[in-house]
């Protein structure tokens, strides 16, 4: 099945399951929040995963289902934490209801998820929630050293890649590996495919990175130099530190807004930094591809891990 | 077991236990909110139901700890809800370090308390994991519900007694339940022992508000009137309502601090509100000790429930 395939099934399951139960202060936002949309990208990694390994799209809908809602669940939590007003052009759960709501329908959302898993019944159930569990934990760990990197003055290359992996690569290695997981799969190749899927979020995070500072607008569809604005500790501010601290200090402190923005860009592009981090980037990007291909040797259909890959660089190239 | 030997046990076993991870800012939350003391009724409660039917304590141990970090993730969560700024005397999560912080560290914990079920190995994993999964689900709900009853006029006795059942009647109920599930024990005996400490939670709450109104500070050790004062929508309160909402809707709009105590609580006496109230709890008392019978009937040692009743009982007259 196609990317395409596995998203319109899995919208219509999720049609058909919306949260039921009382007060509505509680059940609402959680409704509210998983019908904003989005892309959908990790219930369909899970499909992926388990028809590559010759399962069941099917039988994994509500393992997929559970890492959307806790996708879900995360959002709720991190718009709180990051004081945002806005998902997806409409009012975060916070501000449509209220903090405590908010923090209570997250979690809600986060038993909700355990829960889908626990109506699953197929093979590795246990290995699942397992999984599930250990990225949890991780993905709490990388909101937590985001928040903390924002404090401190030293943050290394190292450390910026460990909190990116915790924060967005592992939910995304756990989709993958679970899929493969409902369908039987052996731990060799389930462990590939959480590396593949790692690998691929890690070249894509960059890539976002890079396009919110060298992309063109109107095809990213947000503002260029969000980031520099915001003074966001990413990998080019820590990259553009270690090639002259002076220089970013001095951007950085002095300068604020749009002119910080303009003068930061054209820095870091007469340095090379816009090449450094596309080539970083694409190192991930190879590393995908030869798990890719050594999961076809172990006899895995890569024909949907293919279609994955051409698909997230379609949307940022 | 006693009750002082299965604490004990349990303490020790949380000593061993400590969250370890990082970052700090994560990890050391979570350990200071579980070292804070406490009854740990919680886990006793579970220990005590795997020994009533013929279990051992010690194989329910993980199942116990999973309770009391979920509790303990409550507790975080409900103080950043509640603008508390103490808790036990010392500082609440989120005023000791911030509310993203006290959200992600309750995250964490709510995922940990999982991974201690799925730490244990025994009979019944996916019947405690269900049974579990719904009761945080409730105490999601009770807590939902206890923010809407503030803002509301009308909150029926019904709703109330639904609302302090789920917020914290449940986890008792599935403390004494999952213990009784890690024995192998029968649905029927597993749904008395819920049921029996269902009975028990509600006594004791309703105890509780009792002692608040009517009790003497030095035994119960806080300010008398402290609901009163707050303008809480307690059973009394609701009761009061019923009896005479005019002069319940003087004293509380018109009076403040101390003085609306003291008047209420007098009119409340008068009213004989402190028999009503006791008698209500005594109602779910008799409850208990009938399902506690029925349990002795289908062969359940029964002195382990006996001695927490007594226990309870104790703590609060």
């Amino acid at each position: 099945m196609s990317i395409a395939n596995h998203l319109e099934n899995y919208l219509a399951y999720l049609k058909k399951n919306p949260f039921l139960g009382s007060p509505d202060n509680l059940y609402q936002p959680m409704n509210y929040i998983m019908n904003l949309g989005g892309k959908r990208i990790r219930p369909v990694l899970c499909l992926i995963g388990a028809e590559s390994c010759g399962g069941s799209a099917d039988e994994a809908l509500n393992v997929a289902h559970a890492i959307e809602i806790f996708h879900n669940f995360s959002l709720v939590h991190d718009d709180i934490m990051d004081r945002a007003d806005q998902r997806r052009g409409l009012p975060t759960v916070h501000k449509k209801w209220n903090e405590p709501t908010a923090i209570l329908a997250g979690d809600n959302l986060l038993v909700k998820a355990y829960e889908s898993i626990l109506a699953y019944s197929g093979p590795n159930k246990n290995e699942i929630l397992t999984l599930f569990s250990r990225t949890a934990t991780e993905v709490c760990e990388g909101q937590q050293d985001d928040m903390d990197f924002a404090e401190r003055n030293e943050v290394s290359e190292a450390d910026y890649l460990h909190m990116i992996q915790n924060k967005t690569a592992v939910l995304l290695g756990c989709s993958l590996a679970s899929g493969a997981l409902t369908a039987g799969a052996k731990a060799d190749v389930v462990n590939k495919m959480y590396q593949f899927a790692i690998a691929l979020g890690m070249s894509f995070q960059l890539m976002d990175d890079y396009l919110d500072s060298f992309g063109t607008s109107n095809k990213v569809g947000k503002v260029i130099g969000g980031d520099i604005m915001e003074g966001k500790k990413t990998w080019l501010y820590i990259k553009s530190l270690e090639l002259d601290a002076s220089a970013t200090h001095q951007w950085f402190d002095e300068l604020k807004g749009t002119s910080r923005a303009e003068a930061v860009i054209k820095g870091w592009k007469s340095w090379g930094l816009d090449s450094m981090i596309l080539e970083k980037s694409t190192e991930y990007e190879n590393n995908a591809k030869v798990l890719m291909q050594e999961l076809s040797d172990l006899g895995i259909n890569t024909e949907g891990l293919n279609e994955l890959m051409l698909f997230l660089k379609d949307r940022t190239h």
